[in-house]
């Protein structure tokens, strides 16, 4: 019996090796370029997932909240990095946090640096994030002064001590490869002159920085030692979309239950849609939106269709897909198919758990201790 | 002390004011208009929510799965009606539930029908879903021959007994103050049309429709016997984009904490993003995408802004928002600010639960018995 007999609704599959091997492909390139990989582990949320990240010698991670650092905290890490600017209203709970595990914050102001240092029990150590250009979050990359002045409201207290600077070009998604070539100069660049110009006073500083198409795509890591790339566990269209990977890297497929065809229209309408996968789309060449790609299920995973076949709408629970005339003439209401989702992080955030290929049930932060009634 | 003071993280807010009016208000339209109101609970997943509606005398309502439907069925409901064309993987699931409440189900093709037809044990009702120019799921109005197919393959058992016609014509979402006047006229008399086909038959037969924009923007029902709306128990801005309620009807904000404002910029960064409002987003005039609008939280619950400040961009967890420059002078980083919602049943579904501005915790179902470490 295959694992597929026992699913009667949308369930995210993971295919264990395809993931082993992103991961293991990521932490090869970190070893070749003189980098050491950090991964961001707010794509699986996933301790199981951690403990293979373990098993391959990872001991430092980044997660994007206090409650997704307290979940891994569970766990033994070197440390962990809460690589989101930190939240002052979370002070006492990272007081608890850096209780039980070696804790990171992400600093971007003087504010609550002041108040953090004031207030913290229990020392942390800190990233200041810089904005190379992405425009979304830290330190613009020229401004000195405020630098100095998050280091300088620091320093009365041994509660808060430098690690580095922390980058996330995330403008990378939205460039072709010429881009992506020039973002990760100007990131390489940008940490660089920060650290000729801290390393004399803070000389255990680090560099870090990683998204996923920089780390994927490029091959000189001068300037950054520590990689942080979080998606390439899992890769998704989007990433495909960009370079970074193929659709065959991609190691999680949403199966959804085929609820009704029209083959008259190539139409097959599915229960899979937003809260499943969530609303990410990318556009097709004709400008038309494609929210996930058909694969075909079997009993050790799944295979990619010769003839696209793609979500076209999405509402709630509704997924309807513009088929292939293959596609059509081989499946019934009632039968399984696979989504590759256009972005993982949030399809995972949005299922909860997974199911890899062998029958696990994988956890997700989101779903803990979720007992839905069946 | 406020309920807000106990607020750390992103957190959903109801007002339980502007719930109950858009309640109450619905209902009296349905009176007003000799339908019977029969909502969607596909928006709100509340127990909770679901006794407020008993408390006004709604006895049947509509679900969009197996899952959602045994949520409500320890509830005590007369019919829940489960609004989406039915899996026929779940049909054991479907036994089991038929066997604690009284369900009906959604059928739109035969083959499905032939087989619940032999593999029932439990009676259940069925409405045969119409098409009238929505393009989703169900049967082309027109097409009376795949109607009488499905009666055909439900007759041979007394498993499964006709109730109706169902129709959701979603594409009033994308329609102006016409174009619904337009749908609705079409979809009363696909319904009128049906009804003076098969009640002769089928005398107990009803028919069944509503998307919250006609629902609330129409007066005309004839035709239609139960409206079975579900968004407006909350509305969201894109409601108010389409005319069906006003920015002061909304009865759900996400309150987020600020971490950085870059004055310069009129920038404001929050936590709160993808994972918690969705990635629905309204295009505003210039072209730009609005995540979401900025209202200020008070202790009674929020107050809309003169001068609209909005989030142009959301990441997994980052929200920023442009933001006007009264705003940015009076906010200070360690903040809360609430969030209105584009498309309120998703943002519900991403939090999995709810705090009234009471500083009660209201139940979702996606969210039970999720016990997130803190």
């Amino acid at each position: 019996m295959s694992y597929l007999d026992s699913i009667t609704i949308p369930t995210l599959l993971l295919d264990e090796n395809k993931c082993r091997k992103n991961m293991q492909s990521m932490a090869d390139k970190a070893m070749r370029n003189h980098t050491r990989l950090t991964p961001h582990f707010k794509t699986h949320q996933s301790r199981l997932i951690g403990d293979w990240f373990q098993g391959i010698g990872i001991g430092e991670i980044n997660v994007s909240s206090i409650k997704m650092a307290s979940y891994f905290s569970e766990q033994n890490w070197q440390n962990i990095h809460i690589a989101f600017p930190f939240n002052p209203l979370e002070a006492h709970h990272l007081d608890e946090l850096a209780h039980q595990s070696s804790v990171s914050i992400q600093l971007v102001n003087e504010e609550v640096t002041k108040s953090l240092a004031q207030q913290l029990k229990i020392p942390v150590g800190f990233f200041i994030e810089i904005d190379a250009g992405y425009g979304r979050t830290g330190v613009e990359a020229w401004d000195y002064e405020k630098i100095e002045k998050i280091l300088q409201a620091a320093r009365p207290t041994n509660k808060l001590y430098f690690k580095g600077f922390y980058i996330h070009a995330g403008h990378t998604y939205q460039a072709d490869i010429a881009g992506i070539s020039k973002i990760h100069e100007e990131t390489k660049n940008a940490l660089k002159k920060l650290r000729s110009k801290f390393k004399e006073d803070f000389p255990t500083m680090v560099t870090r920085s990683g998204d996923t198409p920089s780390c994927a795509l490029m091959e000189n890591f001068e300037g950054i030692d520590e990689i942080s790339p979080g998606n390439f566990i899992f890769y998704d269209l989007m990433q495909t979309a960009i370079g970074s990977c193929h659709k065959e890297d991609i190691a999680v497929a949403l199966a959804v239950p085929i609820v009704d065809i029209k083959e008259e229209k190539n139409e097959i309408l599915v229960h899979g849609g937003a809260i499943h996968l969530s609303k990410e789309y990318l556009m097709n060449a004709d400008g038309s939106k494609n929210y996930g790609e058909v694969v075909l299920l079997n009993e050790n995973g799944w295979n990619l269709s010769e003839e696209t076949s793609y979500l076209k709408s999405i509402s709630q629970e509704h997924g309807l897909i513009q088929a292939s005339t293959g596609l059509v003439n081989q499946l019934k209401v009632g039968d399984l198919i696979g989504i590759l989702p256009v972005h993982s992080c949030l399809t995972a955030d949005c299922m909860g758990e997974f199911w890899s290929t062998e029958g696990q049930i994988i956890d997700h932060l989101s779903g803990q201790k979720r007992q839905l009634p069946t």
